[in-house]
């Protein structure tokens, strides 16, 4: 089992819990009925990136919208310091309507923002404006999402801020930058830098379709450089080239890396140095829209780890707060997370 | 009493039930501790006009927001296509994002829309840029409204799509357009063009600080030219410089005028032609903000006008659609609003 690092103010070097990097996104929210999905070719539960006139279709066949911050490690970080706890962010907007959102959200969020702004009229028109990714959300509170990165699709090594990394207790990095080229040698500068500062390294391997597209480099990435992992039953089974549960689970723990698992409303299961810890989903009074409960788990499972609560108490407030975003529309918290960590004596 | 207005369908020259002008705007809506209205000097449960100084300093005030479409006339034409009935939509926003935004959302929402759309940099700063209301959630579910007009402030007689209003069974105005010399030159177009085509006005209040703006002229409006009035307690008080809910309904009475007087949880009042007659409020499950209330009860009441209802049952068409929008964050209907108005016989 990896070291767990302690919490970011005992810590020597580090001043932040954690700093995610990632695309920096406002999600466009939509209740669309089941038809929809196929009528556009989308795989429920999925994310799939979008070129702009694909995107533009979509936004078209959707009814009203509701526009929030979201980009998977952004929410991470937003959770994290709504916890109580203290992170920054790395990742790219444009100087336009959305840009403005999603900084203003980080940072009413309480979380260190080292957003490059780029010209909102820059470049060619597939890489111009912020990011946006249109969430389309069915009766059974599943999201489908389809991703235009816009200008986050050339975050690049350039975009990494070394000092912020250096100041990291955990490096957070979501498997979607995997996808472009630039954004892949940004996350192994990033890497490199934690790795030079005796900071933790955090992957969320994102979705299932992003691992088989990286399958090998995702193995790579976990047997060297990383010391926690986020993964749901299908993207560990997609990884491991698993059959089972069981099987891949046998796997993760082959590896050495804390391995934290979710599995929806079974909840999730801890991996690493000892047998798999089966944790029971926190419960959740109305299940709205599922956007974001991977990534609020990964906040609630990092606050712990940084503040000195064992991997299974990590894997609760993970939970926890997974049930809180899951009940209501949007990706980032609403509702008192530290209040209710302390309900069950988690803050 | 006036005449009231038959269903667009069944009326010889209108085949749209309403057609609203007014702000076009995007609401940011955050939820922020009762202090925060203190700090920032805004008056609770009222609307401020800002400039972009103040807009910004008020932005930075508050904590992570949610942008949904907005705007009084258009959220109540948005809620006349959502109960089924036919509308349009007169505005102006920029070419940004947020105006992508109003304009996806009100044809998504079955809208007919002709916003002028206004090159995003044109003008000096203060007039650039789709609108925005900064609309603050308090813990009692009250909103407060900072909001900073840009481009919609040049809404002038010349956007006045004449062919549209002409085509209206009702033309519905916001009071907030009596704020700017050039949007009430618009208003007095739209109305001049209504009347020319046997088309009824209605015209709501909006606010009881812009009534006291504009007491005269909402008056001689009021007699001269509306044929429906939307107004809560305190805008009717105002208006008719009363000092009892009882005095004011009996000025209203004599106007001629079809009142509706909302008066929040006690439900609402009708004046015209008869003694008023109350009509108890929808029961709301959960009051979340009250965003919206005013506009959705002008929907429901609009609908019910066109389409053959008594003003009693108007009212309560009003009332349950209020119901509706205060039982989630936005201003715009979220639920299905003609399976609940089938259900107590109003659809």
């Amino acid at each position: 089992m990896t070291a767990v690092p302690g919490p970011a103010s005992t810590d020597q070097h580090a001043d932040l819990d954690v700093v995610g990097m990632g695309n920096a996104l406002v999600d466009v929210l939509a209740a669309v009925p089941d038809r929809v999905l196929s009528d556009l070719s989308l795989a429920r539960g999925s994310m799939e990136l979008v070129d702009l006139r694909r995107a533009e279709r979509i936004y078209e066949a959707v009814g009203p919208a509701v526009e929030v911050s979201g980009g998977s490690a952004a929410n991470t970080v937003a959770g994290v310091a709504a916890l109580g706890g203290t992170s920054g962010f790395i990742g790219k907007v444009a100087d336009d309507d959305m840009g403005t959102v999603f900084v203003h959200d980080m940072r009413a969020s309480g979380v260190e923002l080292h957003a490059a702004i780029a010209r909102a009229e820059a470049g060619e028109a597939e890489l111009r404006g912020t990011g946006r990714s249109l969430v389309l959300v069915t009766a059974d509170a599943e999201r489908t999402m389809a991703t235009h990165l816009g200008v986050s699709a050339t975050l690049g090594p350039a975009d990494v801020h070394e000092e912020l990394v250096a100041r990291a207790a955990i490096l957070y990095l979501e498997g979607y930058l995997w996808d472009r080229p630039s954004a892949k040698e940004a996350m192994r500068r990033a890497v490199q830098i934690a790795h030079g500062n005796d900071c933790s390294v955090a992957l969320s391997l994102s979705d299932s379709f992003c691992v088989d597209r990286h399958r090998n480099d995702f193995l790579a990435l976990v047997l060297n450089d990383v010391d926690v992992l986020f993964a749901n039953e299908e993207e560990l089974l997609r990884l491991f080239g698993a059959r089972s549960l069981d099987d891949a689970l046998s796997s993760a723990g082959d590896t050495g890396v804390l391995v934290a698992a979710t599995l929806g409303p079974r909840g999730s299961v801890v991996v690493g140095g000892r047998d798999p810890v089966e944790v029971p989903a926190a419960p959740a009074s109305e299940i709205v829209d599922k956007t974001g409960a991977g990534d609020m788990y990964a906040s609630g499972f990092l606050y712990g780890l940084t503040h000195g609560h064992d991997p299974v108490d990590c894997a609760r407030l993970g939970s926890l707060c997974a049930a809180e975003v899951i009940g209501h529309l949007g990706a980032r918290p609403q509702h008192d997370l530290v209040g209710m960590a302390r309900v069950e004596g988690l803050a």
